[in-house]
């Protein structure tokens, strides 16, 4: 086939990289943005660009912000005595949306993994035990994935701060809101049983 | 909840246009761009500003094309006697993809809608006529949708059609293949019949 456009194509090839875009939708967004205005693709383009250059790791808590230490950190309204540990910068703002979380957060940067050969060494967890130290944390509430990568990293952390004086939680597992239970795994119901709470 | 990036909110909301794309997707999309290196972004970036500044229209066939005449119309392997009428560019696309057709095209740049107040005028159809005359065209296949306004645009075409020494033919409207007939519509099913070929 004679190539219509080595743009289109190039554009074609760069979207079908994206999460979820497969060769068809990636042609369906490149036509798309070939029939609209030009203001439009640069303002797409650009906003690409600064997600790029612009977005940096806060240097306290690990997560991304446009500015070091981020708005997180720096805010006088959030307690400073409470911590909640997550494994990358997605999930502090999955957790931001819930609005349900007052604290401060630290990312881990990963999981604690043998299979993909990744150890505490390359998370951020010696940093996280200077700030639980030096911040005086009261609480360090553990928000892991509930798989064995999870539970294996949540258990490590917990015992690394057995020595501190601090509480060290973790989100419940339990079944979701609006799910019935005849669709949940034997897994988690089990463990809904085991962390019932009292009405 | 407060904004953890004012840039990652900007590529969502940009990403979250795409057609396709709602704002789930849109932050995958961009959570999964931060996490990548920097070069991929620049060169997805580029590769859509490239879209926008550097892909034109062709003067010949109303085509897209990274130049003026486009590769199809100045190709000397393509048939000069036959012209295909689309509707738009990503038409030529698709029917490029099959490998069929070897003759050249004809981009209306829309489709005889009086919902949408597009008459003939503002589509490419006078140019349509110059084209059969001054090229001495011998058939020109409508490739038109098969839906009321493709109907209508190619019973125009065909009656303007009439006074010149010109094969009209309209691309075969049937079964899709490898669908069952249990699956098809009444109405698709009722064209076919009319369509049938000996074999």
């Amino acid at each position: 086939m004679p190539l219509i456009s080595e743009y289109l194509e190039r554009a074609i090839e760069q979207l079908s990289k994206l999460p979820g875009t497969g060769r068809k939708s990636a042609q369906r967004m490149a036509i798309h943005l070939l029939k609209q205005n030009d203001q439009y693709v640069q303002n797409l383009a650009n906003a690409l660009l600064d997600l790029s250059t612009k977005v940096s790791r806060c240097s306290i808590c690990g997560s991304i912000s446009d500015s070091d230490p981020c708005s997180i950190c720096t805010s006088p309204k959030r307690e400073s005595k409470t911590l909640c540990v997550v494994e990358e910068f997605n999930d502090v703002y999955l957790i931001e949306r819930t609005n349900e979380f007052q604290g401060r957060y630290h990312v881990l940067g990963g999981i604690i993994s043998p299979m993909d050969n990744v150890g505490p060494d390359q998370l951020r967890i010696k940093e996280l035990l200077v700030r639980v130290r030096e911040e005086s944390i009261e609480e360090v509430i553990l928000a892991l994935n509930p798989d064995a990568e999870g539970e294996a990293t949540s258990y490590y952390i917990h015992k690394l701060l057995q020595p501190y004086e601090v509480a060290v939680t973790r989100i419940a597992y339990g079944i979701p809101m609006g799910t019935e239970l005849e669709y949940i795994d034997e897994v988690t119901l089990s463990r809904a049983f085991n962390s019932r709470t009292a009405l």
